[in-house]
């Protein structure tokens, strides 16, 4: 049997376009020995030859500025989009699958913002669209969760998906550093950008989160219906905190599915408090890792690099490979759960456990006087800690962890607190899973 | 589109069997309304109708206790094995893959004694073999090696695939007990056999091994060519010297590919010290999970359980509608790696870090002496430590760490110690992996 011709385009020759050219190059004949496909690349698109800083990396005769030279070329049947951003990644995508041609992405922010318009867009043309490297990096969920788990019911997901805020958590855990001092390092090493937003305040969570939150629940989730908190609030004090009542802090985009097939889901990216005894919290540095439970399979975990050249290009030449021995693509309705709502809305009031850190003054009747707050609210209390009695301004820390509570009787809880004369300052909360 | 309908028989109604048949069951509508397929058990085969224990979890006509009832069934596509055992499975499978019959199976050790038989016999009716129950229980390692990272060269995999001996060796870790009451109190519990040979002797660790090693590395794996040790001899002592030392041990099933193409492999099964910071050190009970480097993706690990009936049915079920949305199946060749053997034997000079633990008489010159030893064999120290110093009997523990070295260099120099005078005995070696 003769090995299948396959030609790939590849949009975008930045960190990403460039290590799905060599993997696919380098690899041609190992993958032609094992998988029966003569794969390579036909055309690169780039913006222009002259900023281009990988042109030296591929024959000069491989590139083209002309999109259509890949959209209208007959040979290429997989084009894999490496740009990032919304425009023009958005509008070549939607080119190319209106062609017929079947689209892998490691475009996250496209993915989640226009993915059901993909889908359609492939749908009617009979195209694929893959999207392995969006939401894991290198990290294999997006397979796990399509075909290796396919009879099971999510019920929650935990992930830690961004390198660059575990890298600088695991700074802060390890060395007992300020945010701010691991942020520049972390810059000067490269491991995060000159403008951290992305990465720092959750964006780039928020984005995996959508489309793991899609797939798992089989419901549309738009980026609108995540709760957002980054890690810039994250203080030293609170990692140490922390580590000393048995947790570490990480960056999680959590998604759970509460009350079953008809009931709710519920979507948020913020700093987490979980047991030094949890699988997450052993995920250091630029690690990622995604936590599921499915109603069979229990609990699971795929930990890898969540970004980087090489790992990212393997996931997008995993997806290249896959479709090419496809007979037939799969399609994501979005609709596909029983009972689920088709739309979700960010409904904040879900549950969780809380770490509140409270700065009082020093005098009898403290204790009780926050006991009853939580009390009030129907807050019960896990673990109280008191801490610096020996300080000389006349204030100590108290830290106490909820059991389960509703977020909002938490933060009434909290506005409470503030009003009361011996607090002299809420100085963080952060939530707890177990 | 009307959905497929695919009819199912399973062979054997135990565990595994009576969990296939849950989730398939219970799972009709969603798995309908997700995957478009009509799935359904028809027929399960048992031994006989008066001893099967999970009888009453079907209906009565279900079940049959001839298996020509399953492969002369023209509506009968896929067939799940979950009898485990070499026979009558191996008799059973070929019947129904000569039948034209697609079989999924949960049985390590008859796919790690016949694969190639299964394989050729599926070729040839053109029905499909999945084995993703075999090797990871409900850890999806199969679809993750086929086709998460098929253009990867994988240069190494470590795993924790067995939860018996997990589960022991986390408790000897975490309450300082001996692996003797460990185990007495697991077969209480039910997490061990009453015979636990197949399992804390290793055996069911080469039979994932072979499985493992065989995807991995596109060769096929003989048991007869891994290394086996079991945990029988690791003490208590050897783990809080691990601990003390920042390790704790694990017992891993190892793969490596060495020198790159044309190099070999080694396949070796045996207790193993892990650094603490590694993420195999943080798999506790009797979780599993398999630790993979490839070229391009790097670091992955798979976390979940690699046992329980609803877990392993997870998997044996994500086969089954894998294979009943296939167009065609994939078939192993075991010959398709550049310039590696076709055939493995155990080889066993492998590389590896060793922690030898020695009981000596205390007295001047006895360290000089054994270095001396290390020293002679060309093996280089990495860590020393000396305990019990205020004995009474006279006699001191020395624990050394060596850099990377030849298992056979360990083993000549292991040998040569229990010569020396001073050496009272060599307590245990254990390799370290980094």
């Amino acid at each position: 049997m003769e090995n299948k011709k396959v030609r790939v385009g590849i949009l975008g020759f930045g960190t990403v376009g460039c290590g799905v050219y060599r993997v696919i190059t380098e690899g041609h004949d190992s993958i032609a020995h094992r998988e029966w496909l003569d794969l390579a690349v036909k055309r690169v698109l780039v913006r222009d030859f002259v900023n281009e800083p990988n042109i030296d990396k591929a024959p000069r005769e491989v590139f083209t500025t002309a999109i259509d030279e890949i959209v209208n070329d007959p040979e290429i049947s997989i084009v894999c989009e490496c740009m990032g951003g919304t425009e023009p990644a958005r509008s070549f995508i939607l080119a190319c699958l209106n062609a017929g041609k079947t689209v892998a992405t490691s475009n996250k922010e496209v993915v989640a913002k226009h993915w059901p318009e993909f889908e359609a867009a492939a749908k009617a043309s009979g195209a694929g669209f893959y999207i392995e490297a969006t939401a894991g990096g290198g990290v294999p969920i997006v397979r796990t969760l399509i075909d290796a788990m396919p009879s099971n019911n999510i019920e929650s997901l935990m992930g830690i998906v961004n390198g660059t805020t575990n890298y600088i958590l695991t700074k802060m855990e390890e060395e007992g550093l300020n945010f701010d001092d691991v942020l520049k390092e972390a810059q000067a090493l490269g491991y995060a950008e000159a403008n951290p937003a992305a990465d720092v305040e959750g964006w780039d969570c928020v984005y995996k989160l959508a489309i793991l939150g899609s797939m798992a629940f089989h419901a549309r989730v738009e980026i609108d219906a995540i709760h957002r908190e980054g890690i810039t609030k994250v203080s030293k004090e609170d990692m140490a905190i922390a580590r000393e009542m048995g947790y570490t802090i990480r960056l999680l985009a959590i998604g759970k599915k509460i009350g079953g097939s008809h009931g709710h889901i519920e979507l948020r990216v913020h700093p987490t408090m979980v047991p030094l005894s949890h699988p997450l919290a052993s995920v250091r540095g630029v690690f990622n890792a995604i936590f599921l439970h499915g109603d069979a399979v229990d609990d699971i975990m795929l930990y890898g690099r969540g970004a980087g050249q090489m790992p990212t290009a393997s996931a997008v030449v995993a997806d290249v490979i896959y479709a090419a021995k496809a007979h037939e693509h799969r399609y994501m309705t979005f609709d596909n759960t029983f009972g689920a709502p088709q739309t979700l809305t960010l409904q904040k009031d879900w549950i969780s456990g809380y770490c509140v850190r409270l700065l009082v003054k020093d005098s009898t009747g403290v204790l009780e006087q926050i006991a009853g707050v939580f009390a009030k609210n129907g807050l019960s209390i896990h673990t109280m800690m008191q801490r610096g009695e020996d300080s000389t301004d006349g204030c100590v820390t108290i830290v106490i962890i909820t059991h389960h509570a509703k977020e909002l009787a938490l933060q009434t809880a909290v506005e409470s607190m503030r009003d009361l004369d011996c607090v002299v300052s809420v100085e963080n909360v952060i939530r707890v899973e177990r």
